[in-house]
């Protein structure tokens, strides 16, 4: 639903329980009952959160419930790049035998850009494959939790340089947008593989393309598109895995994350304390 | 290569190191200065073992080099399949945005049929991903095994019957050629997961074709075929996962494999003690 189709419908309803849709200030505009927002799933780059505040619109998210299927997404498509499963696949489809060699995550170096809820599920998973180093980048550094799960704190330029797999776990914001671009493809090993289960306009697409079609990368796999439904140029690229936002898509996490952003509305109608309100920190990107 | 090319080549030699080549009677004729054959790998179902005794041609295997790459890639096909990556890939590539939901290993009960070599390194790699019960079946247990990977002995039936994901893990012989046919396919779940990265022969090709074709089971993923390579029905099945026997096709364990097969002919001519001469056990089935 685009901008136009919402605002049409919103004027009638107090909250509504949102999608991935883009609900900015024109919507607001012709919203004058709208005082609840329980968005499903995680990402809020689509919703205008200062115009929200301006009109005392109250928004609640589900961050917890897509983690653990987005980390295991992930790991899927970590596996499936290393070992070209999507690769063999089709050209078998096509009546072509064609075994390619692969690499295993324990003889690799993994980096981990982004270390919240679903990082550090991916971070988890990764331990039982034992990968040779795991190194890690966030804003804030937590040494107890590199113990743990065996990584070090870097810089997101150490893990350009020497990661063989690297797997993007950021919010889109700011400070995101746009942070894989061309210059950060080329830095990146020739035979790295490049993995984005988090969120579309991180990794700069036209650039992704450019740099897969020179033959940089080994691979790439990406869940999630700046224009979603995508239908881009990457799909000109048949080592560039691309599934279609389903981070999140198993049936107990949906189920989940539906039933929490329904509970969340009658909690606010109810005039119970909120359980998962934005916090202010979200509003700052 | 087939038994005529190898039967011209194999009479100047006196070892050969061989992959999956069919090697029978009438290699073992034409080859009267064969005393060893090294093969790299563990599947011996191509090798007429009972003639190469008769004939005094000692034989060993690299059954342990591959284990790790099998499991890692068993791995991988079981994401994929539970979470149609293959499948959303393709579509997407095709500019078709087809989100499709998938299940998750924590709410699934997983059968494993084989605990060998790579069904125990399957079994290891399946623990951090929390099964809800984990079913094995083999023709020995070991209830501390059972404890330590926490899965229960049952009987294969139970597998068919109670498994959402299915995985074999067997060596070829006569009491497992086609030990999955069109009843057995049949008796397991309507939207079960059906993986071999073991040995082709096991399942009925021509059934598990039937059994798909028909909507039976919610997928599966073969990457090893009866005649190989393999260009047969089952590439008209989208939700059949097709790669190109690449179980052990990874760089560190190919390597591994020939270094191992190399050095078992060096032992060999050199008098000293083989390493990995094939077991009297093989010999029987």
């Amino acid at each position: 639903m685009n901008t136009n189709e919402l605002s049409d419908l919103v004027s009638e309803y107090d909250a509504i329980i949102a999608g991935t849709e883009i609900i900015d200030n024109s919507v607001f505009e012709k919203s004058k009952r709208l005082k609840f927002i329980s968005r499903v799933g995680i990402g809020l780059d689509g919703i205008d959160l200062t115009s929200a505040k301006l009109k005392n619109i109250k928004i609640s998210y589900t961050p917890d419930a897509p983690s653990l299927a987005v980390a295991d997404l992930t790991i899927g498509l970590i596996i499936s790049s290393l070992r070209s499963i999507c690769f063999a696949n089709n050209k078998l489809h096509l009546k072509k035998w064609d075994r390619v060699f692969g690499r295993r995550i324990e003889n690799l170096t993994i980096g981990i850009i982004g270390c919240g809820r679903i990082g550090k599920h991916v971070l988890n998973y990764l331990q039982v494959f034992k990968p040779k180093k795991i190194l890690v980048n966030d804003l804030y550094t937590d040494e107890t939790l590199s113990k743990i799960l065996n990584f070090e704190w870097v810089s997101k330029n150490e893990i350009y340089k020497h990661a063989d797999v690297i797997s993007l776990h950021l919010p889109l914001n700011n400070s995101t947008r746009n942070l894989i671009e061309i210059n950060t493809l080329l830095n990146m090993k020739q035979d790295a593989v490049l993995i984005n289960t988090s969120r579309g306009g991180i990794i700069n697409e036209h650039d992704l393309f450019t740099a897969l079609n020179s033959g940089h990368l080994s691979s790439a796999a990406i869940d999630v598109f700046e224009t979603e439904p995508y239908f881009g140029e990457l799909t000109q690229i048949d080592r560039c895995i691309l599934t279609s936002h389903m981070g999140s898509m198993t049936e107990d996490c949906r189920t989940r994350m539906e039933i929490e952003a329904t509970e969340e509305v009658i909690r606010f109608f109810s005039g119970k304390k909120l359980l998962n309100e934005v916090p202010d920190s979200e509003y700052l990107n």
